[in-house]
């Protein structure tokens, strides 16, 4: 089939009142403390809302695809669909102490696309899907963004399966049990782009009273899970220099973490102490088994790569100095510059077309557009929140402040999606 | 009734192989890892060894009292059943990953003691008590001998029975449903003396070879609850400057704490690190809760005092640096020259009338004793056990370890409840 695109008139802009009904909609679904979600990968409430999302993809006349790791595909047909699609995504899971736009906002408003192209007949020359990608968040299941990583091909199919949660469960049995473990592949076809849209999470464009973040790159960022080993004793009587305590291995390590944060601070780096679980972890008991996640981040790759060699170093000399062993049982690495520039000049240009303010600025936070940049053209999509708070439940994005983003992923998409 | 004690010959013995039955017995409820036993207080495995001790008293003829807080009486009545009883004990419970004699052969030999009297029909003048204290350990509740604090008026009944273990239930509730929340008053009741046979936990009498040591006085001990308040927010684009990780000041609290108890480790001073929880707890998360639970020791009561002001400034110090607040929940406090020397002088006798060798040695660990010498003249029996390990599946003490202290217990008991 030729192409023969329709035109896109540059007039034509989202319905935020059904975006905001939408959303208000999810934020019914994981309630957690005031204001926020607590609406975990795979739990009974990400079941929940997957259901009502699939529903919504229905409604807007969308094929629904699930793959092996869970990852929901809701497409729109094109006027030629042999082409690889254009695709629009996030996730709808949380953190335990989440908000209502993290990774929502990348996931619905890709809908509100679809729904406004529904609306005025238009049909793109390539198809387009919009995505929910499982467990983006790491919330319940570790690494983080276990599933976009999987369709990158950075994780097999059955190692994520078996990744366990603190509760005993795995990532595979839960997916079967809340009714969403697909038989599609996971991955093994093109896609033409990927735009993520998101709230920034940080407070740059909020405080510059900046309307859409063109993200131009990702920090760099090296995640860690360390496991220490000791051995049990009591608290009284066993000498200090006979102690195996892979808890104080555990908190030296930790605290080492935050220190290599600290002496990076000033040139906007981070070290981040995340978790820390041990075993007795009892009064009156040394304990014998500590498990420790954490990860550092800096602008510049360079930088980064000293951190993590910091880091690495810190886990023997903890270890050491505790009597304990430690392994490095898992560890990530995201970003650089992994965006295409193409896309991104296609968002700075349909900015400044609708007339919204704009800058370049970095991603800091890890987001599953870092995986899909390995296997297609990929980019991001800033809008501001207030104060650049997140992973909390006072995160807050105005509807003033998520519109101008909308219609960038509106045109961005379209833009890309009729060429 | 005038007193007219029979005599007790010299060359009585306990029957060790029958204790080693009784013992082997008890090593088969609660089973942990090789060689040890997991038996938490208030567990089912608490219960079925609870059930069994209590119908091996009944067995023995004693007459059986559980009083509020779940603490197990047997009573061997005396010529003269209006003094107050002698009493025998220690604790039934284990940590984790305990051993088969910790707290165990102080109550079990027990028992073999009153056997043996049935055995050779001597009445003592003063009535005999065995006691199983509950929750030593504080394996499963916080502060650990908890029963006995109580019974020594350190704990009201309705404190004790508020206190909550990790998986949601309350001391009380367990007291309740394993069969234990007996009737009878905590305390409130005069005791004439107050002996606990127990393994060292310690290396010394193993290595020097000595069959008994005479425990003269207590390490000093102070223990902290703390808990730490944050703020949850993201782990990549949140300034290092703005962070409120209480993960980071609770880690930041032990290796403090770990560092104290180094700092006196030349004096044999001790501080440990024996527990961290924290919530989120997650990847991709800063905690905003966190808890730790930590102990510093000394035998210089005045060392142990520094260590604890020590502590106490670690805590708003860890806080400050992590962003954090803080509190320190709960206290407690043990130890010192709190055994009654004439005890102390008649387990040294019957030692050396018995023809053991025998040292003068503090106690390093916390235990029931601890507590009751606020109420009775008290003090405590050790035996060797291997190298000093306890707390850990390894914790070992032969019969040939342990038939000593045996028979300096039923020495001892008999000389006061006679006298």
């Amino acid at each position: 089939m030729p192409h023969t695109p329709q035109s896109l008139s540059p007039d034509t802009r989202v319905d935020t009142e059904r975006f905001s009904a939408t959303l208000a909609r999810s934020a019914e679904i994981g309630v957690g403390r005031e204001g926020g979600l607590s609406r975990l990968a795979l739990t009974d409430a990400d079941r929940e809302m997957r259901d009502v999302f699939v529903s919504w993809c229905r409604e807007a006349g969308l094929s629904v695809t699930i793959d092996r790791v869970g990852n929901i595909f809701a497409r729109r047909q094109g006027q030629d669909n042999d082409l690889p699609p254009v695709v629009m995504g996030s996730h709808l899971d949380t953190q335990a102490n989440g908000g209502r736009f993290d990774g929502i906002v990348g996931v619905l408003g890709a809908l509100e696309v679809v729904r406004r192209l529904n609306d005025i007949g238009h049909i793109t020359r390539r198809p387009i899907e919009i995505v929910n990608w499982t467990n983006e968040e790491g919330g319940r299941f570790s690494p983080p963004m276990t599933a976009s990583g999987c369709f990158a091909g950075a994780y097999p199919v059955d190692w994520v399966h078996e990744r366990p949660s603190d509760d005993g469960a795995t990532f595979g049995g839960e997916l079967a049990r809340i009714g969403y473990l697909g038989e599609a592949p996971v991955g093994e076809r093109p896609l033409d782009a990927y735009f993520e849209l998101h709230i920034e999470q940080g407070p740059i464009l909020d405080s510059e009273r900046i309307q859409i973040g063109v993200v131009t790159h990702a920090y760099t960022s090296h995640g860690f899970l360390v496991s220490f080993n000791g051995e049990t004793a009591h608290t009284g009587p066993w000498p200090m220099e006979r102690r195996k305590n892979a808890l104080v291995a555990a908190a030296r390590f930790l605290v080492a973490v935050d220190n290599i944060g600290w002496d990076f601070a000033g040139t906007g780096g981070k070290g981040t102490a995340s978790r820390l679980v041990a075993w007795p972890n009892k009064a009156g008991i040394l304990s014998d088994w500590a498990e420790a996640v954490c990860d550092v981040r800096h602008e510049d790759p360079a930088a980064a790569a000293v951190m993590a060699e910091r880091v690495i170093r810190a886990v023997s000399e903890a270890a050491a100095r505790a009597g304990c062993t430690a392994e490095i049982r898992d560890r990530w690495d995201w970003g650089g510059a992994i965006f295409d520039a193409d896309l991104v000049s296609v968002v700075r240009e349909t900015a400044r077309m609708l007339g919204y303010s704009h800058r370049d600025l970095p991603s800091q936070a890890g987001h599953d557009a870092y995986f899909l940049a390995r296997v297609c053209p990929t980019t991001m999509i800033f809008t501001p929140c207030r104060g650049g708070v997140t992973h909390n439940n006072n995160e807050f994005a105005g509807q003033e402040d998520l519109e101008p983003g909308l219609n960038v992923l509106l045109h961005s998409t379209v833009a890309r999606a009729d060429r």
